[in-house]
């Protein structure tokens, strides 16, 4: 396993990452229109949503985030923060979408190790990887009141999918767990950025819907 | 209890009801122009939201659809086939409604029958069957932005109800396992079909809504 | 702890503000012009989701209201009774107001006293008191296609979180428990009233918010 500074680095990026989201759950409450308490609780949906679903769905209640307080100050200060100096963040707004592609591919590789712990198998933990890093931002935007942008194209659910897949198949092979965590990390890091980067998009549907 | 023979029966039941589920979750996605990776999501949150609703709320996690990859494969199949063949499977959509109250059927008698293994009393066993029934399409609705159809006057949720209530009810009182399967069954499908038959709708409201 | 008038007295209090949040969500229903059973799930969402969402994240399931039909029967009654007097209630809806500030205020109340009891700490508690008390109303306006009203500016979730702390800070430091809850159930109505006579506003965002 690791030793005590391999868990504090892990627990700092995941803090790092919780941020993160949660400055974008932030920013969209703030271009709602929304109060200063909408931005609290958008930011920690953000940025603790994802592992909230993924707890709930393998039974680790509490979530461990609830048993942090450090985990509930992170976005509670991403988010005042940010409805108070909006206008300053949404101009480095790409950063925060780098960011946000770091957060990304960290949230899948613990939420995938998560889910192999608890002793699912790799389908569904994989999945639960995914979930992980997708869940916040999709919950954030339906209490935001609008589809979940990473389903209108956006290519973001693929990669933490695939980061994911990567973490557990070569966990599954007995891979030390160092190198299982970088692997699967730059797997979903370097595809969403070629994304980003690229333009890339997820299929759309072709020919006439008829409603 | 079952053998070997009806267990098989039931999960080939069950895989059916929730491939046609999970393809009315991504005809949803397609009419609303989502990508690719929305209709797979739609179409897993379509067929298997509502057991995973019913298991976190009883507490059997994680849910059985996540330690049985044939639970998973199947919807993330019908998402991939609609999506691209959405126009000819969207001329056939009665045929598609037709499965879909079979598939309604399925669930609220399963549904029923796991609440009630898990110690839960009628009524709340009753309640837990109709939220396995409609409980996926009314995520399905949520997440791509829309009113839950079954909101708006569709009949559809009482005859989920009413099956629920009558496996509970017999189960209750000792009614041999198939003869329950199949009264449930068999008064939810008929409640259904007549409704989409005859154009049966719930009640609205009547007066002005102040609102 | 409390003998059995206190532990009556309590039910009681719990059911007439599970009725007075029901009846909250089945308006939302009628004013969407949703139909009957809409107003019903709706009524139950409101009036029961806050401790469905407590009691799923603590891994208190089955919620305790599952296990007791009064919980269930009371918003079902309620959804009916509103679907059909909707004008005459609709009349009185300032009164409705009032009553749903007292439900606020003992939801938050209850709430935080259950997470203290399944161990969590000072601010998760104090946060899942607040999510109890906003948690229904929340689920209610997403199943009803609005943002929620309470990120609109309305005085309501700091009040709540307000008086789940002030539980949550006594309870900790030995105040008996009649005082600790009559200390957060005064802290919440007092300043949710307030809120409500002088029309205070949580702070919206300043500045333009480029989108």
């Amino acid at each position: 396993m690791l030793d005590t500074d391999h868990v504090t680095t892990l627990v700092v990026l995941d803090l790092i990452g919780i941020f993160v989201f949660s400055v974008t759950g932030a920013l969209v409450a703030v271009r709602k229109h929304l109060d200063l308490f909408a931005a609290t609780v958008l930011a920690g949906v953000t940025g603790l949503g994802g592992g909230f679903i993924r707890d709930v769905l393998i039974g680790a209640t509490p979530p461990a985030a609830l048993a942090d307080w450090r985990y509930l100050l992170v976005p509670a200060t991403a988010g005042v923060i940010t409805f108070f100096f909006h206008p300053a963040i949404g101009r480095v707004e790409r950063v925060v979408t780098l960011f946000d592609a770091f957060g990304l591919a960290l949230f899948c590789v613990t939420g995938a190790l998560k889910a192999v712990e608890y002793g699912l198998g790799p389908l569904p933990a994989a999945l639960l990887g995914m979930v992980t890093g997708i869940g916040g931002g999709i919950m954030r935007d339906v209490l935001a009141g609008r589809v979940p942008v990473i389903f209108e194209g956006a290519l973001y659910a693929t990669p933490a999918l695939a980061g994911a897949a990567v973490v557990v198949l070569l966990d599954g092979v007995g891979v030390p767990l160092g190198v299982v965590v970088v692997a699967g990390f730059g797997m979903c890091l370097g595809w969403r950025l070629l994304a980003l980067v690229r333009g890339w998009q997820a299929p759309l549907p072709k020919g006439p819907a008829n409603v």
